[in-house]
């Protein structure tokens, strides 16, 4: 664990498309670093880029090796340190055909660029100290944000809110330090400070903070990666009728979320502009077979983990022998049930039966899943019943896990340092908790960090950005 | 057949994202029209819009209806005249998630802005004077364009080469006219001139000048569509596996072609910097059958149209039967035999009796398509026994159907009036005949166009360009 390493970063010029990969109107190729404008330069006709003032644009043709024109295209300077990067940047707007964009990209590299790796602009951006690594973070966030909610948080965290937080949080603990230093030097006089309860006062106000971001992650994860609802009930209730039935809407967005067990299928989707992730789980059923059982412990895991839940009932069968397990389960969250099958059988009998069984003010919707019929009305409870993050009055709420990590460690060290301060341990016992909550939250900022993080963050990246 | 109807071009101001579509580092947001700056300024947060240079980028930010920021952009202002559609345009770079790319779009639209049809940046500025139809079209053979050559070409036409012919051919059509018409002013007099000879030298002339550029069309569609590769052979030589297995190449840029018949597939792929197309044909062999017949029909008619031909031979069986018919068909093409299933015999028998048939120089080749080897050698073959089209010299080279059937529709009218001359007709009869050739040539340029053509024209462009 040390600081920065900086070796190689911004000491040669990257270049690299940074629109959407394939054809269109206008394709941007970006190109970063000392030798920027000398690079373009040498494939550049039109007004010389050295008289060019930084932030104007220009009219001109791209050249091969050859001198023979590859593009008409309009190019930008931006020069060090006002650029995205901090560096000299020249951006290069062609047209957007898949061959333009390999050459123009080709005939950089021959000229002396380097092909950029993913994130390495941004990563620019972070070593030049244009943003810290929570910021430099949200940029990726910001382009994957698929709803309002994950774009505000992502925004919010982008523009350094988040960054402004934790250097508080960052001054609080120095503080404290200094308080407890003070004491330390005046340990050998053997004085003990009458304040302490003021050092504990602010411990304390520090683990509040620090809880308050990692709690936050429960709905920051939500946001980033779609409010859990399981859908549970028997064997052949229709729950993976019911999953297809939500996902096929031409309007939503629909993917699948990598490294899902065979047991647990989860989809994602937009309704009423927030991202809901779908988990599938396995029939809940009274069972002596070893793996179905195992299927079911995940199924109650699921449940746990869920925002909401979709109890799905066979009106056919409107077997109710598993209702007060899954009510149990079930308090505190949002529940709806779903009578399945109407259209093998309207049962409202079966309906009465589960009404006596059901607390008041859960929500009942009778649905055919197989034809499709109700669903809207559904997909509106869904989201009306959803206890969605308030993310408008712009507290900061943690979104990577990676931050999350970092925060549950802090508040670990600090809740040592509350212990500590009880049992009267001596200051520098205490120093070395704090320490410790410090350089927890320096991570997330980058203040602390190594090249392993770096790459593995920057890594998930596109490249152009 | 009227003049172009310029209602609504450029009245009102559009929007579209002009990168490609989906998730990258950044999108381009491009608005055009009178109101372009008013409406990005109602949604702007930074230096007023009417206080920017023209050519200058300017970072800020984008907000929605209600204020609420949806992005930090880079806007960038291109004042009338001196933009690509000759209007005010201001174009928004911002970060390339979708979800910001629509939202922006939307606030856009709710300040006043329309959203832009397919090529409708382009067709304005077609509309404004910025370029000649040919010109405009060939921005989207630029976008489309998959090869040097197809770019090299559409580039050309793109800068004016095509449209600098064009009105040379159009000036001598004039003086044509100018010639005739003095004829018939002083035709009371019953005065012939002594110079016709002048006028069909120069009718000739004119003659010469379409026709070639007509006749650049084979070149030009083979290099726009794919030169064309016709496969051919008797039924179980292996044409298809060979197919496969040509364009099974981690490098090459497949598609299907569409609107081709189940008799004939045909698919492109780039093997040495040029697109080829790849016919498959129904097997070659002595039948009664009515159905196999149109087959073998069909197969003639694809060797008629290739540039080049393979024909592929069953080295287990060696059947040289059909080679007489074969050869008599490629005459004049690039033959290329290729000896297949060496995985099953690699027959040197077969290949002599072969040789034997074979005139001298054609070139031979043993492969086995089902294993995939010595399949780079005859890819090295196609590419180098192909008479591929010189694009370096700057000869314009027609690669548009459209343009193509008016140069052919320009070329019987010119035809019509030497033949005119030849039998003495009477100068208006002439007259008439020039004045439908300079119409032809107009409907290229896009002087004589209706609205219909301009429709049929833009819609194939993307949107946003």
């Amino acid at each position: 664990m040390n600081t920065i390493d900086l070796t190689g970063i911004g000491s040669d010029t990257i270049c690299a498309v940074s629109t959407p990969q394939g054809r269109g109107g206008i394709a941007v190729i970006r190109v970063s670093g000392p030798q920027a404008l000398d690079i373009v330069g040498q494939r550049w006709q039109g007004k010389p880029l050295a008289d060019m003032m930084t932030h104007t644009v220009h009219l001109g043709q791209i050249v091969d090796t050859h001198g023979d024109m590859l593009d008409q295209a309009v190019l930008t300077v931006y020069r060090a340190p006002n650029s995205f990067t901090g560096e000299d940047v020249v951006e290069l707007a062609c047209h957007g055909s898949t061959w333009i964009q390999q050459q123009v990209i080709q005939t950089l590299i021959d000229a002396g660029c380097r092909h950029a790796t993913a994130g390495e602009f941004t990563r620019r951006a972070f070593a030049n100290g244009r943003m810290d690594l929570s910021q430099a973070e949200a940029v990726a966030d910001v382009i994957d944000a698929q709803s309002r909610a994950a774009h505000h948080v992502a925004m919010n965290q982008m523009r350094g809110r988040y960054s402004d937080e934790l250097k508080a949080l960052r001054d609080k603990l120095l503080h404290f330090t200094a308080l407890i230093e003070l004491e330390l030097d005046f340990s050998e006089e053997d004085v003990t400070f009458a304040d302490r309860s003021e050092v504990t006062a602010l411990a304390r106000d520090i683990h509040t903070l620090i809880s308050r971001l990692a709690d936050s992650y429960r709905d920051g994860n939500a946001i980033r990666n779609g409010l859990p609802v399981a859908i549970v009930g028997q064997t052949n209730a229709g729950k993976s009728t019911l999953l297809n039935a939500l996902l096929r809407d031409d309007r939503a967005l629909v993917s699948d979320i990598h490294g899902t067990t065979r047991d647990t299928i989860e989809d994602t989707v937009i309704m009423g502009g927030t991202l809901f992730r779908f988990i599938d789980t396995a029939g809940i059923r009274q069972s002596n077979d070893a793996v179905e059982q195992m299927g079911i412990m995940r199924t109650w895991q699921a449940i746990d983990k869920a925002n909401v839940v979709l109890w799905i009932v066979d009106v056919t069968s409107a077997d109710t022998s598993m209702a007060h397990n899954i009510l149990t389960r079930c308090e505190g969250k949002a529940l709806i049930v779903i009578l399945n099958k109407t259209d093998l059988d309207d049962d409202v009998a079966a309906r009465s039966e589960l009404n006596d069984l059901l607390p008041e003010g859960i929500p009942v919707v009778a649905i055919s899943a197989k034809r499709e019929s109700d669903i809207e009305a559904l997909r509106d409870l869904i989201v009306k019943n959803s206890a969605l993050p308030d993310v408008e009055n712009d507290a900061v709420i943690v979104t990577n896990a990676r931050h999350y990590q970092a925060l549950t460690r802090a508040r670990d060290a600090i809740t040592r340092a509350i212990e500590g301060l009880e049992k009267g341990l001596s200051g520098d016992l205490l120093d070395q908790d704090i320490r410790e909550c410090l350089h927890w939250l320096g991570e997330i900022t980058g203040e602390i960090t190594t090249d392993n993080i770096l790459g593995e963050i920057f890594s998930h990246f596109c490249i152009g950005k």
